[in-house]
Order: C-alpha cells, then sequence, then structure tokens
C-alpha cells in the first residue's frame, strides 16, 4: 500500500467539471489501495477574481487582508471535492491550512512553512478518509492566516508529502512532464522520464515554468520523489528524485531559456574589488533582480563591468547607473536591451568541458556571437541576441542529441 | 466613549461601492470617538453563488463540508472592509469567527453559539484596531469550521455585544427600522423608536422579517440593547431593549401576519389528553411545523381538534391524518389551506383584556369571520380567510391608533 500526496493545480479543479474527473482519477486510486492525500489549488480564474477585487477597493492592499481574501479560492476548491468523492461513496474531509495542522512564519503573502505536525493527517488516513488539504495557505503559532505566495500549493504538497514520508509527491498539471526545451520552440522536445533535482531546479528558474523553484529545492532537501504528470492526459509523467534512473546520466539533460532579458556595461571602471559593490547596490536597493553578472579587466587598472536585467527593469536600471558611472569615472554606459539567454543543464556536465565547447562550436556554426557567459556546476548560460533565440535552442537541442528516439 | 458593535447584511456590502459606503459610516463613528467591532454578512448573492455550486457537485452535500465552502462568503467581505477601512487611514483588521474566539457546538448548518472569549478583540480596541469579524461562522474545540445558520450573522454580533458587554448592538439593514405593520399592507405603519425585546419576538416571529429571532432571544437573555437601522438611509432606527423608554407602554405596538396558513380539524375525537400526542407526533415526525392548536369540547365525551400548517405541508399534513382520524374515530375530518394569521402584539396588553374585545369587535364591523384564536401574555392571534389579509390589518391598525401621528 502506498501513501501518495496528490497536488492538482488551478486549471485541473478550473470548472465543476474538471473536479468531478478529478475526483474519479482519485476515487481510482483509492479504491486500488492506495493512501492518498489531496492538496488542491483554487479553481482557475478564482486567484485573479478575489486579486481583482481587494485591487478596486485599494491600490495598495495590506499583505494581511489580502491573505484572508485569497485564501478563501483553496477554500471553496476543497469543499467541492470533498463533496464530489463523498458522493462516490469515499469518506473525505476538507481541511484548511491550519486544520491540516501547516505552521508557517508571518511573512504575509510569501509565508514559509515552519512545519507540518501529522496527527491530524493520519488520523484521517488510519479511518480511510481522504484529507483534502488547501494549499497555499497555513497559520502562524498566533492564529493568523498566511498564505504561501502564488504557486505556493506545490509547496504545500511537498511539505505534507515530506511530513507524512510519503512515497510520491505527484504534481498533477496541465503539461504532462517535463520537456528537454518547451515544445512551442523546438516540436521535437522530448519529455524525460527522469530528472534529478538540481537540473528541475536549473530548468525551472530558467522558465521552464512547470513547477514552483521553491517546492523542488523543499523536495530535494527532504528527498521526496516528485512527480510532475498531466490531469488530463494519461501517462507516468516526470520523476524527480536524486539518482537517475537508469544509471548513466546524459551529458546534457534540456534547454532552457528566458526571453526579454537586457543588459548594461561600464565600460573602464577602475578594476578594483569594491566597484562590484558600488554599482550593484543602487540597483539592488530599487528591488531590481540582476541575472548574470560578467566582469572583465580590460588594460591595466581599468575594467569593463556587464550585468543583465529583465527588460521592464532596464530603463530604471538605466538611469540609476549614470550617477554610478560618473562617479567611478567610466569612459561610458553600453545597453542592450533586446537580449535573450539561452542555457544547457545536465548532472552529466560536471566533469565535462566538452559541454561548453560542444555549446560555442554549435551556436559559431549558425553565426550567432555569444554576448556574455555565465556557468555554474551543471548549467552553462549564454546571453545572445534575442532574433537568435529559436534556432539557438534548436541547434543546441539537436547538438546534444535530446530528441525523440523516434 | 460608546462601544458599539455593527452589524452590515448581505445586501449593505452587497457590492464594492455598498462596501465602501459602510466604510464611511464606520470611519464617522471611529472618528468621532467611538469604539467599533464590526460584523459582517457574506456579500449579498454570494450565498446563493456557493449554495448552487455545492448543489451542482451535490444532491445532498455533507454540511461539515457545506460549512467549509459557505463561510468563504464572509471571509470575503471582512477583507474587503478591511481594505477599506485602511485605505480610510483607520487601523483594521479582518478576524474569522475562531479568530474573534467565536466558540459553538458541532452542529454544522446550524451551530450554536457556547462562548466568545474576549482577549482578542479587546486587545484590538485596546490599540485602536477595527475588528472586522466574520458572522454566521465560529469553530468547535477540536477546531472544526461551523455556521450558525442563515441569517446567524446577527447572532454572532449580539453574541459579540454581549460578551463585550457593548452599549448597544446595531443591525444595519435595508429597512430603517421596526414598523408598527408592513408598510406594504399599510401605508399609515408608523416606525417605532422603541419596541421591548417581547414584543420583538412575537413580532419577528410572526412575520415582519427584520431580525433573526434566535438573535433577539439571545439579546434579551443577556440584556443587550438592539437597535435595527438602515445602512443607506439616515435615521436613529429602532431600539429594542427591556424597559419602554417612555415609560407609558401602548396597550398594542404592532400588527404582525403570516401569509399561507391552512387548517386541519378533526371533527368529534374523544375528549381525553392522550388525543392531542396521537394526532400531532405522526405530523412532527414528518418534521412539519405546527403553529396554532385549538381543542374544543362539543358533545359530552367529544371534542374538535384544530390545528394549524404552513400550506405547502397542507395535503402531506392531511394523508398522515387519515389514518389517525379512522383510529380515533373521527367523524370527518375539516380543512381549509385559504386561511392567514394575524395577531395584534403588545406588552402593554398583559393585564387588559380589553384589547381582545377590540380586536373582535373590529374584525367583526368588517364581516371578517374569526376561525381560530390563539394567545399568549402579549399576543392576541387570530386565523381568517387570506382574503381579508389588509382589510383586517388596516382596520387592527387604525382600531389600535398605530399611524403616525401626523
Amino acid at each position: 500500500m502506498a501513501l501518495y500526496v496528490q497536488k492538482f493545480g488551478g486549471t485541473s479543479v478550473g470548472s465543476l467539471e474538471r473536479i468531478e474527473a478529478v475526483a474519479d482519477r482519485i476515487a481510482r486510486g483509492a479504491r486500488g489501495g492506495d493512501q492518498i492525500v489531496v492538496v488542491l489549488s483554487a479553481m482557475a480564474g478564482e486567484t485573479n477574481r478575489l486579486l481583482q477585487l481587494a485591487h478596486q477597493v485599494s491600490a495598495d492592499p495590506d499583505p494581511r487582508e489580502l491573505d484572508m481574501l485569497m485564501s478563501t479560492g483553496e477554500q471553496i476548491s476543497i469543499s467541492l471535492m470533498a463533496m464530489a468523492l463523498q458522493k462516490r461513496g469515499l469518506k473525505a474531509q476538507a481541511l484548511l491550512g491550519d486544520q491540516a495542522q501547516v505552521l508557517t512564519d508571518a511573512r504575509h503573502g510569501k509565508a514559509r512553512i515552519k512545519e507540518v505536525a501529522t496527527d491530524k493527517l493520519n488520523g484521517l488516513l488510519a479511518q480511510q478518509v481522504i484529507p483534502i488539504v488547501a494549499g497555499f495557505q497555513g497559520r502562524t503559532n498566533e492564529g493568523e492566516l498566511t498564505t504561501l505566495g502564488r504557486g505556493g500549493s506545490d509547496t504545500t504538497a511537498v511539505a505534507i508529502a515530506a511530513a507524512l514520508k510519503a512515497d510520491e509527491c505527484q504534481i498533477y498539471t496541465d503539461v504532462d512532464g517535463v520537456y528537454t526545451t518547451d515544445p512551442r520552440v523546438e516540436p521535437k522536445a522530448r519529455k524525460m522520464d527522469a530528472i534529478t533535482f538540481e537540473e528541475m531546479m536549473e530548468l525551472s528558474s530558467l522558465g521552464a515554468k512547470v513547477l514552483q523553484i521553491r517546492s523542488v529545492e523543499y523536495a530535494g532537501r527532504y528527498n521526496v520523489p516528485l512527480r510532475v504528470l498531466s490531469s488530463f492526459a494519461p501517462g507516468e509523467g516526470t520523476l524527480i528524485m536524486y539518482d537517475q534512473v537508469n544509471g548513466n546520466a546524459p551529458l546534457v539533460s534540456g534547454i532552457a531559456f528566458n526571453r526579454d532579458e537586457a543588459s548594461l556595461t561600464l565600460v573602464g571602471v577602475p578594476d578594483e574589488a569594491s566597484v562590484a559593490a558600488q554599482i550593484l547596490t543602487p540597483i539592488s536597493d530599487a528591488g531590481i533582480e540582476v541575472d548574470m553578472i560578467v566582469h572583465t579587466t580590460t588594460v591595466a587598472g581599468k575594467a569593463d563591468f556587464t550585468f543583465t536585467v529583465h527588460r521592464n527593469d532596464f530603463s530604471q536600471a538605466k538611469s540609476l547607473l549614470a550617477p554610478v558611472a560618473q562617479r567611478l569615472g567610466a569612459q561610458h554606459v553600453k545597453s542592450d536591451n533586446s537580449l535573450c539567454k539561452v542555457s544547457v543543464v545536465g548532472v552529466g556536465m560536471k566533469n565535462h568541458s566538452g559541454v561548453a565547447s560542444r555549446m560555442f562550436q554549435t551556436l559559431g556554426q549558425e553565426g550567432i556571437n555569444v554576448q556574455l557567459i555565465s556557468t555554474s556546476e551543471i548549467k552553462i548560460s549564454v546571453a545572445i541576441a534575442e532574433k537568435y533565440l529559436e534556432l539557438a535552442v534548436r541547434s543546441l537541442h539537436s547538438a546534444f542529441n535530446l530528441a525523440a528516439d523516434e
């Protein structure tokens, strides 16, 4: 008898028909002898409806009150699901975050789970009751209601799976698994049967937005096998865990990308350690996220300092930089707001420099100029002109033999 | 500095515009130096929307899960109200039933409040924070979410007012007070400035559906002055309390009525004490509510036994009665399903038989035949043919001088 935590996202419970379909799926599993804990998001559209209400009342609603409002979305979907399961003759109980003993810190709108106690959930499972838990929400020790931020239902599911030592945490969504790259860009993209936590972290942070990154991190930390699969289509989805299932990890698992990047370069600043902080402090103080950072010594005592931001933040970053450039005596500020970032990811590349050379060779053959490079243990990212995005993704996908076997 | 509990019903918070208007009203009171605790219902329409969702999923939804679903309505209105008050520069906090320490028994869908602890509410008031409490809901000692049944927000408000020893519990609604009778029937009906709890109990149970009867009972028991007033119009509304404000109570305060009554009479049953139980037990076992009951001895050892039910229950009651009539040897069953009930109510009539005689005289002058009579300490009710309802109400309203002074 296996214990599964099954999380269904907003589109999976987006209408009463879909709730019934999900109830059928849960019922099949339960009748097959599995123990199941269900975690739900709000019905698709509900979160936006509530946000809109809040913003009609206040341009800047208080995060505490916003949590109170937003958390009703999951409360509605769990009650309806419990009714749908009961109609099928199963025992089920809807549980609010605090009833499922999800304890969080007090950061409204972006709370973190501190603990999930298991006596309530285990008690229900022992009585053959299927707990239907509201994702995305919890309470503090003081009884304040909190939410985990968008996509937080994944985190709820993983935290509960970790606490219950579940056999798997299954994330049902509208895609049937994790792909080697975005199939809309490369139709030959292949669904992976398995992938490691590290690879998934790099892939999800780079734009393959299947799972919320925090939940992957959490699953990795507590070693909860995580499976992404479709609520609508059959199939085994993609299993995310520590060990590659088949032992011989491919060099590269997937190609990720981010559109809408922009770069800023201060040319000819002093080649000193303090320069980076002087440049980046006003940027981060303004809440702008910096992605890639490159520092190159040019002539003696002088350097070029380049970083990338999201294109939405480009203008603001540029004006923040002007006084800094002057103070540092930079020759000028170079900028480019038509970039994208393409990354190859794979645990197999850890000790294999060949990946980098094959990547640059492939891009060079296509005439794609690499503007910036940044690397991690299992990832190499390049910033290139955005017009080359599709070409780069497709040629790398092919160069690393990621396409489906057939 | 006065402490008021102010409850706003569903129509009062039925749109964002109305929420803003109510926020203005609360803000005026708070800036005027009053301490205010707000209790809200769900936005008008929301409760029906949720009920409809439930019934689309299940013909017979579990009361526990239904409570979980329905209680989201109030959660939405309180968060929006808190935001609206904060926008006005006031400190406010939305509180769920359990956060406001509303403890109930476990009867889902019709729970009763067992206790309201006051440390949370008093703590907020001491910090000049306006608590915005979700009406209609609470939790049990075991952490199960419950609702008090329709109209339960009034009860929440009164229970909180009692616990806090508030100066007044103010129920804001879409009428501007309690009237001597329904103004749609008698345009001369007058809004009363004050009325006693007993009178209000009789009036609300008889059809002047301004306040939920349980909340009036509760207010009377804990001696919480209750004021009904309009969210939309200015005015002092009607104060409900133990002592008549002006000392000399009028004989009759108001005329109440119920449409859609039906009567059933078993003619010629044995004149024995056990007969009533034999007749009424199958009726009440079927969940049918019996209103007036009259038992008249006719010839020696024989009696006629009459009772009234709502017209919707008439057919069922009639068929339930057939075997009973046969067993009791009744001559026949007489029935009338075109009745109504008209009542005169007033604490002043307690020791004044003149009220009854004036009532019958008035009805007699209009040629209205009285079919049944039932009396309590402060009320005389008659069943008459429904076609006479308006005529009876108007002539009694006039006979007891209830019209406005001008």
